[in-house]
């Protein structure tokens, strides 16, 4: 229901913070595949914790077992359920926090909700842990997609006030992409980012941020009108991510202000005589289906909620007003690990559409 | 499967721009509740064409009939099926378009997907038409959550570079939007939009907007973590209108360049000690649950595609460039006619997920 | 929700007994499809009360009508929503019946669940006069399958204590189904069943029976395991029927008596080398997934609740015990009206589940 | 898709047979409920194989670990994930038979749906240990429906030609049900039931059996009309379980052979002035909705597949026939083992229909 996404390969994402572990089990994946699992756990290391100074100094081992789903080092047709052990946890820097909700956290409506009988260590299923599972998922069918020539790429498009350049719509530089924690186009941006993120840090503050996304290879046709468009399921998805405050596709905001004959894309012939737009203000969908175009959104990050500088909240068992000064460990800025986190999820939506094309195509009619 | 949506209440939507009717099943209504079909009419006329200069000079009757799902002027717990007839359709004004795909709209990936044996008259299943029977649907949800206490309001936040007040994410003023085509806080703001929509029907061109709705009264709790919480459903509903770019909760895209101090909404106890918000740059929405206070968000729209200038296209059976000329009647700008849309639609998310929430209050646990 | 099926292809079914219209929505259907609506027509007739003495004297015209979906005559890829008017109804037949709720129907249920409110006429949303869209879409997917080498075809196994000749479980002789009212064998059996109906009629009372379907063609390994197999999907289609009491596989209950030596069938291959099984006890289906071998099952009908003798209520107004004697139309025995809609429900499982298959089938791993 | 089952509570079996292990993953589960570990130990030790002789000798551990879902001892409101390690195969008894399909099993149609790659080991995600998360997920909703005044109970109705004493559909002696490893009514019955069993185990053979169950307590009608009825939902759960070949609720299959004066429940007012039936054909379900009355089905089990006496199949490396003599440790017959099973796919289905029903009962309308 809640934690669940996807009609032909349905993903379960379960687990909290301070659980024994969070996982996630797949169905629907085609047998035959053979995963790469050390490309698995490359993609893995893109989103843990402790990679440098900027990010969370809590050590997450982000280790995944597999414990169905597998014959012979290929999927089986079965179930495919991955679990991650969750080894360091310092509950005692939650303590108290169910009383205090703190601001910019799911605490106060999940303590509503779930009658105070939520799981509020480290935020619970709302927490941030929860992505390691997601992109266990999204980081496997990110391989069978490219399997089909299919690829999802992001980069951090801005940092507070600093933007990388942005991807070319019409030839989104996917290669071109510098490694190492700030995943950007330009590495002079990736500089001052990391500046931004620092001086936010110092501050005892928190900075937000900006991720752009790619696809590329999509054939023509994939998606369904209305309410399964690729709109539709990749926002579903992306809002999965903790602190996604907006999507927008293609030109997003800024085509409420051009003209029609601006925002257009008008149709020509490559030299292949295959359809093509001149330009790529749409993003790749028109109508919820997929138009050959590179795919091309823009997802919103608030700055991360959990900051050191002390904030007022209410103390719910004395029915009064007080504040909360958080301790632990907390990014600044959670925008450089939510790359990774948005091409898996993109991967989820996207594949289970592209199974839908798979079935359409292969259908016949005499 | 793809114009389907909801799982406490499934909505159902059906038909396309020239074929006999459009209209929608509901499923799951709850039994006993009289509609106010005045009401619905009138919210369906807030939408229709034909209202003025500024929009479609095709008229389309709006008028509806129920063939099933009420007994004795109530819903009796049955499927809810509604149909509006098409009446005024001018077919030639199409004819042709499958060969040359106009810019902008859905025609050249539908007629990958369906293999030419879409209909494309009028835009077909893509149509704008198609946003009536969401109306429908949508339009009998809000009576049903306005009897539990929840108002959904949208106004015109934006057309071209002409913006109105934004509504007081304090405190919405969901009393103040002025009646009219142009549904804006600020009169002297709907009449600039006029003429930025006028200049754009004279050059035979189009412009775009965004629309801002609210949701007030929606209790704390409301909505699911991670794939089924209220920005998810509600972003899902919203890419099923025809033209929507972009949605961004709260503070939006805008939140990405804030410190989180700046950021956070900070909690306190208003004067008769309950939970709420110094400020509201959430939206209302926390992990994907409600907070108790006022749900906002925008929603971008791209230019209508529509336009009568010259445009350059493929011509798929000849397998060469043309140009496209468009005739017929189109909207210079949709946005005015979407801000009901945008109300349905929120409308039929936001009450899917309110059902949830009476259920889990309902539960005994002893 | 309730009155929706399926995955790939969606079913919404809507109307009351005495509503302006019954009718059904089907999302999913492959575009390019032209539906033989004569031959639907035919189908539809099968079903039609008015054929015989033996069946209801009400007369509906059960003409149908599509509002969508269709574009030149063949399918267009979006929904295809058919109606047919209620016509012929005489509602006071019913009058005061939700005081008095009649054993064997659904009323006393309804009448909770809906308190008070659900449309009790003719049974409203329960009554049988809901088989007729079911047959619409089954009718029509019937149709589709039969295109992809798959055919489904029923007789009456038995009516009271008088039994037809079962199916060959090895080769169902669907070709020898004889037509007519009472669709069995052997013709012999029929004027024993109709002579059984008759007695029942006279006696001012009904009498109930089992259809036995078979579906042959079916390519091996269509279905999923555990909770999406033929067998669970085809049983939750099957319980929609209106009377129907149980459902059994291949030797159905028999099953239960036998030894594994004698209720296994062994493996072989036939003359061109593909396998196949020496018998069929398992009735086509194993694991869930179909084998290659006719699918077989019975359903069992209870004889129809309507009766003209005398039966005691109770007066729900009252408080107190009360006697009941129906007037109107009923049909003695809803089995043999019953035939063509277990063959159209079964066909929407099946069909729904062959896509998958198809899209399995059809995905490429290097 | 195929191992999710559920609406309101999702429910996710992952794990083959010699995976590292099974579980469940269940979403939707109301926060603050305390479960019974030991209480869910003992229920699992029903189905636990290796009690007497009389089961397979395989001894599986059993033992479950819950790895999110719970907080300080009671449900969070967050997934619950329980595994149970594989811990005792004995891989080398299934060497081989990928290419030799066992009949009676999946093997043959896994083959060709898998192309090869299913896990056939002990018939990977077919086979019977998948049962055992089952019982995880249903043995904690029978008591969560427990807490709610609603009780499962199952009883062995038959095993080969030894019938025990059915259940008294006005008030199934849900207490009288002999505890031990037959779970009869009438204790004597169980002694010419393991005598059966050990005839046939003797013999190299197996028998079959089928399991009344009995759902007491639910209130009037929980349900929904057409495909989510109680028994749409409950036969779809019971057919997850390997080995069945039929359910029928109430009088089933009998029914089909009386006449409808015989078959009807009139309606009456108990002592308390509440509405009853004076018999209970019905089986306490009508139109898919509760009565008040008991809910009894049947559902038949076919004679064990794997049976130790040689058996004829192909080899399909070789395209010959073959003979199979299948070595291991296989019940004689598992309908001892089943009854949980049923009782707890069982609760699965009614639990979910239930939460539709406290959502309608709170649900306000003025």
């Amino acid at each position: 229901m809640a934690s669940t996404f996807g009609t032909n390969v349905r993903v379960s994402i379960f687990g909290q913070s301070h659980a024994p572990a969070v996982g996630v089990v797949v169905d629907g994946l085609p047998a035959g595949f053979a995963p790469d699992w050390d490309g698995l756990r490359a993609f893995m290391r893109r989103r843990a914790p402790g990679q440098t100074l900027l990010s969370t100094q809590r050590t997450e081992a982000d280790l995944f077992e597999v414990l169905s789903g597998i014959s012979e080092g290929k999927l089986c047709g079965a179930p495919l359920c991955m679990v991650i052990k969750n080894t360091d946890t310092r509950g005692q820097d939650y303590a108290g926090l169910k009383n205090t909700p703190r601001p910019g956290h799911a605490d106060w409506p999940a303590q509503v909700k779930y009658r105070g009988h939520q799981d509020a260590a480290g935020g619970g299923h709302f927490s941030g842990r929860l992505t390691a599972p997601l992109c266990l998922a999204g980081g496997l069918i990110i391989q069978l997609l490219a399997q089909q020539g299919i690829r999802v790429g992001a980069h951090i498009a801005r940092i507070a006030d600093v933007e990388d350049t942005p991807f070319d719509p019409m030839a989104p530089q996917l290669d071109d992409l510098q490694d190492g924690y700030l995943r950007v186009l330009d590495a002079r941006t990736g500089e001052r980012m990391a500046a931004a993120i620092d001086a936010a840090r110092l501050a005892l503050d928190s900075v937000g941020g900006v991720v752009e996304c790619a696809v590329t290879g999509l054939p023509v046709g994939v998606g369904q009108p209305m309410f399964d468009g690729l709109e539709n399921r990749i926002a579903q998805a992306i809002f999965a991510i903790p602190a996604v405050r907006g999507i927008a596709f293609g030109s997003g905001f800024g085509a409420a202000g051009l003209r029609g004959s601006q925002h257009n894309d008008e149709y020509a012939l490559d030299d292949a005589g295959r359809v093509t737009t001149r330009t790529n203000r749409h993003g790749g969908v028109l109508g919820g289906l997929s138009t050959g175009m590179p795919l091309l959104f823009n997802a919103a990050f608030k700055p991360t909620a959990s900051i050191f500088k002390p904030q007022r909240t209410v103390d719910l068992a004395r029915g009064q007003e007080a504040e909360l000064a958080l301790k632990g460990r907390h990014d600044p800025c959670i925008v450089p690990r939510a790359v990774p986190v948005v091409e898996a999820v993109t991967a989820l939506a996207v594949y289970d559409l592209y199974l839908d094309y798979v079935k359409e195509q292969a259908y016949g009619i005499e």
